[in-house]
């Protein structure tokens, strides 16, 4: 993926408006500057301030005239390697309709049956539309095999285009489990967890009634954390669970929707490490009721913003939209969502190379048809992404 | 705008799904045709069905990959002629604080400060936008003047760029008429209309509480009228009004937002040639309870869709975005908002030219990044559109 040589040194000046998420760099917990530059140098942020103070010598110059730019979003939650399209049944629960298919099976089916090939083609051209969009960095789960060779060459495929690789083995029980989850429960632990682990940085469960209950998710958390991986969990999506309180005791990077929490659960995250990853793509293409992201903020509980990219129930790589959503339906301010969807996004990766633009952080870096990050908020639903940077060079334009 | 000479004739092939919006073309109300080609011809569409059966002798072929395809999208109702920004006055609503600015009244003060030309920019800049985005054909409204003068230079610069042209005069009572909106309606019926109406072929007027009242609205539109200007209204946005119910009487080509409606407003449009034209960019940037369009469309009213693009309250052009809002929000389905946001626009605009791909239409066409029309609303947030046709010239790609 990444291009061979040092890209040259080169200014990214005439920028109207620059989000560093560096506080002590500008205004607010955004950092933000006016009339900004920004030094690239060997593929990293080498200089960043007023414009005026710009250092003299990069071997190119790149003008945003008067444009806003922010650090490359940084997509911490997405499901990109299947197979399959579920259109009809999306359009089915949408119309109101009866709607007897598979769904997540159907999936999971269509990812068995997929090559290699098939399935990389998936992430190419999903990863491609994410790249334009903004986002600069993706994490990318396995689990639509849950088979060993399935995960495998899920995760093989998602390694070659992704940094932050996930076994999400527990996701679902397969059908040749049904009715024995705690048998694929064992499987996992026992197996797939060991044969996986050299692909993935991250292990994740879905802890949720009718998925992976709270004895079930911990012990698949436990068996990831003794082959070296991290551990991360998806919760309280559908309802009032366990998996919040299980993510912080384990000390979990990150637990995802968080969409139905207790008081105790709100207390739990604000006093941990642990983010709460927010994926409001989620509530809107299954017509669920949006998590309340002004309580876990006002608790001060770290918030992130991801994508959720999947077949079944978030068919969409645009985090710009995943913002204005946040401040439509989840009482975010812009700021407070923009910040999600970059440095939250890197935190609940543990990245701090990431999602800011400090000296050393990669040169991710995306430039928008407007004149401040506002805009992501109050032009919904337009393609205002013009410019993507990533480690130093222009791959979107 | 529109490039001289005839473009070649060229045959688009390889349509995966196209939809004609013509019933007997193809399947159901969207005229579906799978496998699809169209010839195009002097810029209107020659020849339209199944490859299989495609003419020969087009000097040129395009061919789409399988990609889905359908005619560009309508979108019936835009306020693009204005100057200012308006974003802190959004994150301040969306924060939930106290905003004491001008609202409209800001827009109204920097339009009439604006030079022709920085008009125009804003135009062909968010009319650049809105292809892109698939939007072939565009209806701009003046009534940021509300002066003779610059309602004058507002409409000069739209007709400029759409043939779609509407004098909205009656948008809300200028500052020098405070407390005088009797006095204003009179100088835009014995004076405005008059002299603007060489320029447009619409008059609106905003019927609201707060705005204009039946009476006032009456005589705007009658005046237009009379001045050969045909009427459409924008009713019924903030709370019930007698809105809906004058626009049917006066036989208005639509009835626009139509957010709050009585048993009765269904009832007349049921029985009458006006469409609803709804506007939920309008909700989402206001956070706004959406329409029922559920309830327009059982009883039997044609609805349309359109971006209400405006920097105070829907500053979107993307009509993919309101196709996805109207089936996550207002209960249509994804035919019907496909349908809404092309032949739907083009009925509120009284025009059998557009907004689908009969013999003899404009060659307006846009593919998709997809399989399905239907990915319009099961792919949210995301830039779909992947070339635009216009008049048979690929004008984006
Ligand atoms: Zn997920
Ligand atoms: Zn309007």
């Amino acid at each position: 993926m990444k291009q061979t040589g040092s890209p040259p040194s080169i200014l990214v000046d005439d920028i109207g408006e620059l989000v560093t998420n560096v506080p002590e760099l500008g205004e607010d917990r955004l950092g933000l500057i006016r009339d900004a530059a920004v030094l690239f140098v060997d593929g990293v942020v080498d200089w960043v301030g007023p414009r005026a103070q710009a250092p003299s010598g990069a071997e190119m110059r790149h003008d945003l005239g008067g444009r806003a730019a922010l650090p490359g979003f940084v997509d911490s939650h997405t499901h990109l390697v299947f197979a399959g399209d579920r259109a009809v049944e999306f359009a089915a629960r949408m119309s109101g309709e009866e709607y007897d298919a598979g769904g997540i099976r159907d999936t999971v089916a269509a990812t068995r049956a997929a090559t290699d090939g098939q399935l990389e083609a998936t992430v190419v051209r999903l990863a491609g539309e994410a790249l334009r969009a903004g986002t600069t960095t993706l994490e990318i789960k396995s689990g639509y095999g849950q088979t060993i060779v399935d995960e495998q060459r899920s995760l093989a495929v998602a390694a070659r285009h992704a940094r932050e690789t996930t076994l999400l083995a527990a996701h679902v029980t397969p059908p040749e489990f049904a009715g024995r989850t705690d048998d694929y429960v064992r499987m996992v632990c026992d197996e797939m967890v060991d044969a996986c682990a050299a692909q993935a940085k991250w292990i994740d469960v879905f802890c949720e009634r009718g998925a992976f209950d709270r004895d079930q998710s911990a012990a698949v958390l436990s068996a990831g954390m003794r082959s070296g991986l991290v551990p991360r969990v998806h919760a309280n999506q559908l309802g009032p669970g366990p998996g919040v309180q299980l993510a912080v005791e384990v000390g979990a990077a990150s637990v995802d929707h968080v969409s139905h929490t207790t008081a105790a659960d709100v207390e739990a995250l604000a006093g941990a490490d642990t983010v709460a990853t927010l994926l409001p793509g989620a509530e809107f293409c299954t017509r669920s009721a949006y998590p309340d992201a002004r309580r876990l903020l006002d608790a001060g509980v770290t918030v992130a913003l991801a994508s959720d990219c999947n077949p079944g129930t978030s068919y969409t790589t645009d985090v710009g939209f995943c913002i204005a959503l946040a401040v439509r339906e989840m009482r975010m301010t812009p700021a407070e969502a923009v910040w999600s969807a970059t440095m939250g996004g890197a935190v609940a990766l543990r990245r701090n190379d990431i999602g800011r633009l400090g000296i050393g952080c990669h040169a991710d870096l995306i430039a928008l048809d407007a004149p401040s990050h506002l805009h992501l908020a109050y032009r919904p639903g337009v393609a205002l992404v013009r410019e993507v940077w990533r480690d130093g060079r222009l791959v979107v334009r």
